[in-house]
C-alpha cells in the first residue's frame, strides 16, 4: 500500500509593529509579509493572536472609569482582586463558575470558560495597571474580515483563526484555542469514517480549529518576542460553513459546567 | 527592531506497517524513515499516536476473558455498555466522574480525565467486537524507551512524544494530548518573564507538550489513512527533567473534577 507522506509548514510573519485601536491589521499583515518577501498562498491557514485583534478594535477599558457594583464587590471580596476588574470581567460573562483567591473562572458571554474572562494587564503600552484589554467583541467577524481582506490583497483563498491561549480543566498549562475563525473547518466530523478495519470510529469529531490554534502558538510568542502572527502552509482545511462558535460545546451538553 | 521568522515543519512518516505485540518501535520507525531516506535531525519531536504504542505493547483485552463484578453491572446497566468493557473500564480507572447512555467519564489511574479509560475497539485487526486496545501502561516510559533506541540509531539528540486524541470540557472535539513523553518540554514555565512594556504576563505555563501533540494530530490519520507517527521540525523544545505526567494538573488543585 502506498502511502504518501503528508505536511505543513508552520512560521511566524516577522515584522508586525505594536497595533494600536483602529489600525489595519489587514494592512500590518501584508506590509509585513511583502517586506519579507512572503506571499499568501491558496489554502494558508493564518493564526493572529487575540490580543492585536483586541488592540486594532480598541477594546480597552480604563479601571478609572469602572463603576464596581454589589456583585463585583463581592466577588472582589471573595477574590482579592480589584473590585473594578472584577466588574470588567463580570460585563464580559454570562455567570461565574468557579473561584479562588486571585481566579474567577466565568463563563464568557460567548460560551468560553475560560479565567477572569480573558481580560489582560500584560502587553498593554503606558497602562500601569490601570489599563484591561477584553477579548475581542466578535472574533469570528475579526477573522472573517481579516480573511477577506488577505484574500483580495494576494488573490487567494485562505483560512483565519484568532487565537488566544487558554487553561484547562484536569490539565497543567494553556494552549492555543481558536476563538474565531473563518473560512476553516474548526469541527472535523469523521463520524461514520471507517477504520482501517472497517470498524466505526472511536473518535468521531475532531476540534481541528483548536488544534491549529495550539499549532501556531508553539511559535506566537506570549512574552517579549512580538511576533503575534503565524501561518500553516500544507493543511487541507479550508471550510465555508464553519467559525470558532462551532467549537464552543453548549452549556446543555456540556457534563463539566 | 530586527526579528527573525521562526518556524517548524510537521510531516508524517509513512509506511509504519500494522502493529502487532512485541514488535519494536524503534524497528519500524527507522525502516520507514530509511525507507523514504529520511534522517531524524538534532531537535526533532517524533509524535507517536498511542495505538501502535499500545498495539506493540500487547495491551488487549479479551471481552469474553472478562467477569464483570458488582460495580461494573451496575454502571453497565445505567449506560446500557457492555458491563465486560465496563469492567475494563473501571480496571484502568481511579473513580467515575461523568456518565451518560454509552459513555462512562473516568478519571483514569494516571491522572488522564477521559470517556472510557482511553479503552477502544476501531483499528483492531480481527476482533469482532471482543477485543479491546487498552492505553500505554506507562507513556513516559514508552516514551523514553523509543527516544533512547532512535537517539542511538540516529545519533541525534530528539524528543519523542506518545499522543491520544481526547475530548474536552467545554468545548466540541477532540485534540491531541501528549500522554507520554521524553526529552520534550512538556511544561513551559514563563512565570516571571516579562511582555514587551516590561509587565509580568499574563499566561505564565504553557504546556506545550500538549500543542506539539495537537499540531502533530493535524497529520496522524484517525481514520484509514494509517500514518500514526509524525515529526516535528524546527521547534526548541528539547528538555530532559519534563514529561507527559507534568501535564497533570493534580486532583487537588482542579476546579472541575
Amino acid at each position: 500500500m502506498p502511502i504518501h507522506s503528508r505536511s505543513f509548514q508552520a512560521f511566524t510573519v516577522s515584522g508586525i509593529p505594536e497595533v494600536h485601536p483602529g489600525d489595519s491589521l489587514i494592512l500590518h499583515v501584508t506590509t509585513a509579509l511583502e517586506q519579507t518577501g512572503e506571499q499568501l498562498h491558496n489554502g494558508d491557514i493564518v493564526v493572529v493572536a487575540q490580543k492585536i485583534v483586541s488592540k486594532a478594535e480598541g477594546r480597552y477599558i480604563e479601571l478609572s472609569d469602572v463603576e464596581p457594583g454589589m456583585e463585583a464587590l463581592d466577588w472582589a471580596e471573595k477574590t482579592g482582586k480589584d473590585p473594578r476588574l472584577v466588574q470588567a470581567i463580570l460585563d464580559e460573562s454570562a455567570c461565574v463558575l468557579r473561584w479562588r483567591p486571585n481566579l474567577l473562572v466565568v463563563e464568557h458571554v460567548r460560551g468560553w470558560v475560560m479565567a477572569n474572562a480573558g481580560a489582560d494587564q500584560s502587553n498593554i503600552i503606558g497602562a500601569d495597571g490601570n489599563r484591561v484589554l477584553l477579548l475581542p467583541k466578535d472574533p469570528d467577524a475579526s477573522a472573517k474580515n481579516l480573511r477577506l481582506g488577505l484574500e483580495a490583497h494576494f488573490g487567494v483563498r485562505i483560512g483565519v483563526v484568532v487565537a488566544d491561549s487558554v487553561g484547562r480543566a484536569w490539565r497543567v498549562g494553556t494552549v492555543g484555542l481558536a476563538l474565531g475563525a473563518s473560512g476553516v473547518r474548526t469541527v472535523d466530523d469523521i463520524r461514520g469514517q471507517l477504520d482501517m478495519q472497517g470498524r466505526e470510529l472511536k473518535v468521531s469529531i475532531v476540534g481541528t480549529g483548536d488544534e491549529i490554534a495550539a499549532a501556531a502558538n508553539l511559535l506566537i510568542g506570549e512574552a517579549a518576542e512580538g511576533t503575534p502572527v503565524a501561518v500553516l502552509r500544507g493543511l487541507n482545511l479550508l471550510d465555508d460553513n464553519q467559525s470558532g462558535a462551532d467549537l464552543v460545546r453548549p452549556s446543555a451538553d456540556d457534563l463539566f459546567r
